[in-house]
Parts: structure tokens; sequence; C-alpha cells
């Protein structure tokens, strides 16, 4: 029943699991880079299906793991395409069943990277590589050219790179496809990727929100300005769908789309997982987790119709210059979203040095222009950045950023003030202005957090006058104290 | 050796390690209810001190397990009093070992309730009952009286309900002591506790930074607003040492101490458990996630030192009314501490319902009264509120809460709205604005984030007018077909 077996032939590259995600990339396998593609699903009717479907690709299906790794050419290699989850370990079990040492599991799913770590250390013992990679841009771009994060060994990325950069986006004439770094560090860098998009996503929603309210213009009309944002510093995919999304019209009311959609944002847990790593990671990613957090409030019903009637301010938005304020919300998106940036990159940092990665900040910044969901210009500047300052500690310090926060920061404070005056709620820009103000603040309230802790749990403290640990006798005779820094 | 040989005497109640906060805690067991106190530590050495330092103790000491478990009396009730981690499940077993069906042991330390949750499974297949409690109030009110979140099996609270009510803290009468709910309740409860606390403490810190920069005033004539403030309604044991710690001179330099404190907050994990907690439980926590990031931004020096020179605005805060800004402040402050209770209450009621407890919250807040580290006679508006209506849905709609809304919310605004423009980080204040606006809000832009994710992921959005799962074919003709909901 194999082609196999009848023609020969040899493939040099598996799919396994062939829901959309996994047909499309199979697809995209064997339309480029002279890939002959062997597939493998769980249910063969589904692999039947896509050989009908596709004649073009030249698929050759397996009906079993041992025909398909006898499919494939040596070092073998497959990408596994299963939901993430305990699905993905009994497929990876049975490619270790039937593949040998120098071959290549690929997981191409949305996998956690602590998962992926633990996956690459048990496959390795077997003398198999295994290799996690962010594969980003939906359906869409796993068909068409996807923005891809592999992680893994350095040998299996001789054999992975120049196939995963036969079928990756292509940004500039670079494909967007690089070894981001050992083991997890693939999907560590698309979990992080994915957590920007909910800032990202966030801030334009707010954007959105407060012209509307403070200007009374129409979805159509508020597309036209997004369309018009496309053109300048914010063009970017995200800005691009917005302004289709909003331009909408629903077919049975007439009305915009926008206005017909639930307003109960959905999630699927990269956003989260992205805050949690970073809380273990000691970054602050304000941003994210607002962002994360709108999406959850919104989901809760119950709670939103019991606080309906909650007082709200005595006063409207009230836009005397509407034009003025459109450029005042863009100017806030633009330094909002440097903000959401720069603390990704710096989680990216603090992630790469625990797990001992060598991530290329730059090169991360540049596969990201095309492909993924958050595909922009903007992040040619995020890789000018780090060619410029390999070191750079935070990067809306780096120049450019910087500047760009000087042009905008004055007409951010106007946004989060008349969202604030006027009781439209803005936690991504408010809460990435206070991160700036915090950032750049001479001196902060947190010392007297350290009083507080030292006062209620002998936490000590540190002195801005010479080195050691202190602590105040509180309960006694309030002197200070040199003390041992246990806590 | 061991005295309960030669006397005979038995133990109601141990205590497995001796560093301060178990030393203090077995010394308030000895004090009260008529407890007699068996003491275990690892190095004898810690034990004999105890025992000699505190001879009105009347102190049961121990050399070995063995020995430990033969000075108590059935069933034997031990409490470990170590470090959170590996350490915990050493003295597991070793309890294990020597304890019997029917016996307890309790652990005071601050457990993750996941890992009280396994635990408590594993121990309790050998018959003994494991009981998780936080124990609240720093080495002060182990002392003194702590307040006691026990979780575990309705068996052991026969037991260990008088002896923990025996050294608890009283409040109005009351023990601060209830048991929570089973397993991992008790360590949850404890966790949220001090999650409240960080967004407790970061918004004093707010509203004193905005005093000393809007009003010039000195951290001493501050302390005298706190000192008032906390004949208020915004009376509790924060607000107290607030004024404690700003009133601090230090002597080496005679500046206020808090000014020579460095100003970089540390923490021990309880916050960003609590944040991790509640991205899982799909709770939208972020008072207490600003806090958590506040601090971690205050304790990254190389990247404050890059940004110092980041533009801050053209204007400085600018208080014509000295006093008004102050009770601005005030009620900005109290505004955001109710959001604060009510987020914290918000992840009580989700973990009750992921993890099956059954959780009176306004039992919590009343042992929340006396002992621990947020405790004010505010707490008995929560009581009262959950009395009223034990299914409320969010603590901030209920009618006391509401009213303080009504009342506090028009001032709130002012504050956020002066530090925004001052540059001045206010990020929990601010935030808690922004929740507050959003959970009231008719209508919220998460409409257009789901029209983003549907036309990117095809992810589904659902209609305000009609039942079912849409997705609108965007690359293709762009009318919408009613969906299978997978995403």
């Amino acid at each position: 029943m194999s082609r196999v077996s009848a023609s020969g032939a040899q493939a040099n590259i598996g799919v396994v699991g062939l829901a959309v995600m996994g047909s499309n990339l199979a697809r995209n396998l064997a339309s480029r880079g002279g890939n002959t593609v062997a597939i493998f699903n769980r249910s063969y009717e589904k692999t039947e299906t896509l050989v009908d479907e596709h004649p073009e690709a030249g698929f050759l299906p397996a009906k079993t793991y041992e025909e398909f790794a006898a499919t494939l050419s040596k070092p073998r290699t497959a990408i596994i395409m299963v939901k993430a989850g305990a699905g993905t370990d009994a497929v990876i079990d049975e490619l270790v069943r039937v593949f040998e040492p120098g071959d290549i599991i690929v997981d191409g799913g949305n996998a956690l990277f602590t998962d992926t770590i633990r996956r690459e250390k048990a496959v390795r013992e077997t003398g198999i590589n295994f290799v996690g990679a962010g594969i980003s841009g939906g359906e869409e771009g796993a068909l068409n050219g996807p923005s891809i994060m592999p992680g893994g060994s350095d040998e299996s990325w001789v054999t992975l790179g120049p196939i995963l950069k036969s079928i990756a986006a292509v940004a500039e004439g670079e494909p967007c496809v690089t070894h981001v770094g050992h083991d997890g560090a693939g999907h560590f860098v698309k979990m992080i990727h994915n957590g920007i998009e909910y800032a990202d996503m966030q801030l334009i929603a707010e954007a959105y929100d407060l012209i509307r309210k403070g200007t009374g213009k129409t979805p159509a009309e508020i597309a036209d300005i997004f369309a018009e944002w496309n053109r300048g510093e914010l063009e970017s995919y995200l800005i691009e769908i917005t302004a289709e999304v909003l331009r909408q019209v629903d077919a049975s009311t007439g009305a915009p789309l926008v206005d017909v959609i639930l307003d109960q944002a959905g999630a699927k847990g990269t956003g989260a997982w992205t805050v949690q790593t970073a809380l273990d990671l000691g970054v602050p990613v304000s941003g994210i987790a607002e962002a994360v957090f709108a999406r959850s409030l919104s989901s809760k019903p119950a709670q939103r119709a019991a606080a309906a009637d909650l007082p709200g301010p005595d006063e409207t938005l009230d836009v005397s210059d509407p034009e003025a304020f459109v450029e005042d919300v863009r100017q806030a998106l633009y330094a909002s979203k440097i903000i959401a940036y720069s603390q990704g990159f710096d989680a990216i940092v603090a992630g790469a040095e625990q797990y001992g990665w060598d991530i290329k900040k730059g090169d991360i910044a540049a596969i990201w222009r095309g492909g993924c969901i958050i595909r922009a210009q903007f992040l040619n500047r995020i890789t000018e950045a780090y060619a410029a300052d390999p070191g750079l500690v935070a990067l809306v310090t780096a120049p450019y950023f910087a500047d760009a926060m000087a042009r905008t920061q004055q007409a951010w404070r106007r946004v989060v003030v008349a969202a604030a005056r006027a009781g439209i709620p803005s936690p991504a820009f408010s809460s990435s202005l206070a991160y700036y103000d915090g950032l750049r603040a001479d001196r902060l309230p947190a010392a007297l957090v350290q009083g507080q802790r030292d006062f209620f749990g002998a936490h000590t403290y540190k002195r801005i006058d010479r080195d050691g640990t202190f602590h105040t006798l509180w309960s006694g005779d309030r002197t200070e104290i040199e003390a041992v820094d246990t806590h």
C-alpha cells in the first residue's frame, strides 16, 4: 500500500499529525526546497484524504510508525504537529521506538518550554536528537511561511536548518528561522512572542476604545485610522488586521462586526505562561500581565453584571480636537508597545541566563519580522539596537527607543490622564507608563517597603551609604544592628 | 536523659524545628491553654539552649524522633517549623516513621499549597493525618498570637482546633484560627493573604511617595499623616507600622531612616506564587501583580541606572491645597485597597471551586483581623458582606464597598491623573483604577481582541444576539460560518 515500498522513494522529512496546522506545514514542506514529505496520522483516513486532495505534493503516506521510519532517509527527521500535552509524549515514545541514534524528532507544537527541556533530556539519552520548535503564524503561516524558533542541539540544526529555511517566511530576503539555543530555548522564545502578542493586542484594543469613546467615530472610520497608522512606525500585521476587522460589516444585522461580537476574550494559555515564567525569573512584564488579566476580566459575565452599576466619573471624555487626540493615542500606543517589547526581551535575557542559552536577541527580532503574529518593520529597530550594544540592559534605553519615548511621552501621559478621568479602562497603557516612570525614577518608595518588611518580619535592609545588611530593633530600643542576610 | 522517661510526663503537642519561628511558637504553646510541649531540633544544641533559656516553659526535649514520639500523648500532634522545601519532606518522612495511624503532623511553614496537597495525599495513605497550616504574623506573631490557617482533615481539627485556638491571636474575643478547608486549603489561603499584603504595602508606598513629592512634607510629617489615617477607615497594622518606619531617624546620619535604606525591595516568593496561581485559575489579580513587579523593578540597579536619563514630563506635581491632596491620596489608597482585597477574595473563591474546598470567606476575613500582617478593622466589613450575601460574586459590588467606591472614586482619579502627569510611578493605584473601570464597563474592547484572534488564528467568536460559535472566512469571501468551538 505504501508508495515507498513500490517506488523505493525516500522522504527527507516527515510530519506526524495531520490536523490543519500539520497538513498545512506538510504542504508547505512539499512545495519548497525539493523536499519529499512522509506523512503519518493516528487515523489513516486523514492521511489518505490529504494525499487525495493534494496529489501535487507527492506525499509518502505511512500507515504505521515502522513504515513511517522506513520511508525516511537518514538521519530521519520528523516534525510532530499534535496538540501539546500528553499526546506529544505518546508520539515521541513511538518515534523513539522506530528511530535510531542520530535521527531528529521535532516538536512543532506549542509545548511549555520546561516540558521541552524534560523531553530533550530524556530523548537525548537514546542518542536521538529532540528539537522543540516554536512555529508562529497560525494555519496561514504554516502553509505559506511561518516564523520558526527551533531549539535543540547543534547537530540537529545541521540537518534541520536547510529544511526549515526552505519553508519559513522570508523578510527582506532572509528566512525567518534561526537556531535559537539548546533544548527548550525555541519554545521559550515562542512563548515570549505570544506574551508580547497579548500585550500588543490589548494596547490596540485600548487605542480603539479610546478613539471610539473620545471621538464618536465609527468602527469603519477607525479602520481608516489603523490603515493610516499601518503606513507609519506602527506598521505591523496586527495593526493591519485590526483595520480589516473594524471594517467588517455583519451580514445579518448590518452593524459593524465588532459590535456584534461578544466582548469576552478567550485565551489559550501562552500569555499566562509568559507571566508565570517571568515571575519565576523576577522580570516585571506588567504590560503582558495586564493584557492577560484584561482578557480574564472580560470573561467574567456574572461579575461584570454585578458591577455594572458601580459609579463612574462625573465627566465623559471630551475631545475638542479629534485629530490631535487620535495622534496622542497613536503615540501612546507606540510608547506602550516599546515598553511591552522591552519587558519581553528582558524576559528573554533572564531566561537565557537562567537556562544557559546563548540567545542572540537581534536574531530573534529579525525572525519575527515575517511569518509570525507580531511581525513588523519595527523589529528591525530592535535588531539594530542589539547590534549596536549586545549587552543592552533594557531595550527602552537604546538611543532609538529613548528618542521615541522623548517624542511620545507627553502624549502618552495625556491619554492615560484622559482615560482615568473619563473612566475608560486602559490597564495596559497606564501600567506601561507607570513602569516607565518607575524604571527612570531616581528614588523609589521601595525603601519604605523594605522598612516595613524589616519591621514586621526582620527581613533586613541595605543602606545607600555603606555595604552590609542591617536590621533595626523595632521591638527593642530601635537601634540598628548589622545582620546576617538570611532572608 | 529525656525528662519524659524520668517523670513520665506526656506532651500534648510537639514542635519540630527550633529556629526563631519554631522556638517562639513552642514558647507560645507552652504558655497557654495548659499545653505541655515536646521539642525536637536536628541539632540537639538548639533544643538544650531553648530549654535552658526558658525553664518556665516546661519543655520536654527529645534527642531522637523515637524519643519525640514517645514523649507525645495520643493522638500525637506535632507542628513542623522548618524552612519550606525539601527539608519539610525529610521531617515528614521521619515523623511518619515514628508516628501511628490517627496521629497528626502539621506543617506550619510557608509551603506552596500544591506541595501540601501532594504531602497530605501521601501521608493519608499511612493513616496519619497531615495538616498544612499557614501561620501569619512573623516572629512576633508566633510568640504572642498569630493568625492561623489550617487545612487538613476534619478528624485532625478535633484535636488540633483547641490547641491552635489556645495560641492564636484574639480579635474582638474570637481566636484568629478556623478550619479553612481540606488538604492544601490552609496554605492556599495563607498564600493569598501574603499576596494581598504585597498589594497593601505597595499601595501604602505609592501613597507616601505621592504625598512626599506632591507636598514636600518630611517623612516625620508623613508619619503623622499615617498615624492619623490609622484612626479612621484605613486602620490597620501596616498603616500603623508605616508611621513607625517613617518616624525613625537614622542614628549614624541623622536622616530619616527611609532615606538611607536602599530602595530595592526584596521578596520571598509568596506574592509571585499568588499571581502564578491566579493565572492558572483565570483570576485577574492585577493589584498584587503590579506590587510584585514593582519590587522586581526596584531590584534591577543596572536597568535603573541605564534608564535614569530617560525623559520625564514637563511638569512636576503642583499641589495647591496640600490638605485636600493628602485626603485625595487617602481615598485613592482606600479605593485601591478594596480592589486588592476584592481580587484576593476572587482568587479564594476560584481556588475553592477548583480544589473542592468549602471555604467560608467571611471566616477568613475574621481570622485576619488579628495576628497577621494585614490585620485591620476593615476586615469586619468583608465578613459582613459575605454574611449578607454568601454568593457575592465580587467583594467590590457589596453595598458597603460600592458606597465606598462612590465616595472615593473621584479623588482616586485625581490622584492617578496627578501621578501620570508628574511622572510619579503609581502602578498599583492606576492598575486598580483600570480594573475597576473595566469591571463596571458596559462594553469592553475585548470584542476587537476576539475579532483579531478569529482573523489570524480562526479562534472563533460568540455573538451578542444569538447562541453558537462563529468564524468569519477572513481569507475567503468574508462570510460568517457557524463553527465548532475547538479553540
